[in-house]
């Protein structure tokens, strides 16, 4: 396991999920998003048997191995152990935050979706390092989760002093109004994977949001 | 986590398949089982969200916690370690067996599939304390499951000292062939989960297995 920061770089949460990647290798994929622009790079793969998750979380975990930029597995503590993964990412159907840090260790990341303040500050007060708020908007990728806009964006940033990273439906297009909420970061999934070039999207995406910082 | 004897008792392997339950309660399930004569309850939930999966699978630990009955938990060793169940048992498809131990700890028990002689050799010397060797015949459960009838498991006895349990197609009527081929014991799933009665097939069950091994 990499030795970390005290406070992770959200700015630009970059998630490789499994089921959008239409054959194209997660470790490359990966690689190329740390490689342009991503400050952390997410795995997810819902649908995988825990053989198929651990051999390729633990093939991303070597790509990144260069890079300093941390890798969070979605859901699974185990695999984020196994494959010596900077932490582990859960949200309201996976295992709680508490359980997830008793897996991982003190040491490790543990990041938490929130969906109002109440969510954040739990998850704050259950020792996350992070929250990932969201919907924003809808999206295709979760097409059933609950949307919480701008409106609650702000709330969620104004309840926790955790770093805050918006997630759901944020685009190149929408992304200067979610920051201007305050949020650390914006995390993307389908902008990135349904890309030509996930590499490109990335460096555009990033782009953005230093422009976006300057500005303030 | 309670503490074990240093060779598990696999002579009645109950399998609680959260998919057969058909709306009962896991926990009531495991418990009537518990008291009827099995003398390891597995659960195994494929389809549960880690959420349900560890809600439950605690639900069972705590129904069990009054019996001298172990709780296995299928393939997720970060659920099997959060409910406090006395080990995980891992398949061709779940994480391998070392990963599994790391997960654990020395202390708990870690079982592995094995489909021919060569996989239970490799299961024994990688730190696994039993092996399922199946499936021995066509079932509903694993219909894409390979057979190794009889002879397979004969093969499989012969090539380790860990205990071994037989698995696939088992049912009252085929069971004393089965344990006559040196096995330690027999699983069950739709035996117990499609019986009436699942408390009733395990006391007939758990009679013939012990009738069985009189007469030996």
């Amino acid at each position: 396991m990499c030795s970390l920061p005290a406070r992770i770089d959200v700015s630009l949460y970059a998630i490789v999920d499994e089921e959008l990647l239409e054959g194209r290798s997660a470790a490359a994929v990966a690689a190329e998003l740390a490689a342009s622009g991503a400050t952390v790079v997410q795995y997810r793969a819902k649908r995988l048997s825990s053989r198929e998750f651990l051999g390729k979380a633990r093939a991303i975990r070597g790509a990144l191995a260069v890079t300093h930029v941390p890798l969070i597995i979605n859901d699974r503590a185990d695999i984020a152990l196994l494959c010596g993964a900077n932490g582990v990412h859960v949200g309201a159907d996976d295992i709680p935050v508490a359980d997830a840090r008793k897996i991982m260790g003190a040491g490790a990341l543990v990041g938490a979706t929130a969906l109002t303040a109440a969510d954040a500050l739990k998850a704050e007060q259950e020792g996350a390092d992070y929250v990932g708020a969201g919907a924003v908007y809808a999206t295709l990728t979760k097409s059933d989760a609950p949307l919480i806009g701008l409106e609650g964006l702000k709330e969620v940033r104004a309840s926790v002093r955790l770093p805050v990273v918006a997630i759901g439906g944020l685009t190149l297009g929408n992304a200067a109004e979610a920051l201007a909420t305050g949020v650390d970061g914006l995390a993307f999934i389908s902008e990135l994977m349904n890309a030509a070039s996930p590499g490109e999207a990335a460096r555009q995406l990033r782009a953005m949001i230093d422009a976006s910082r300057r500005t303030r």
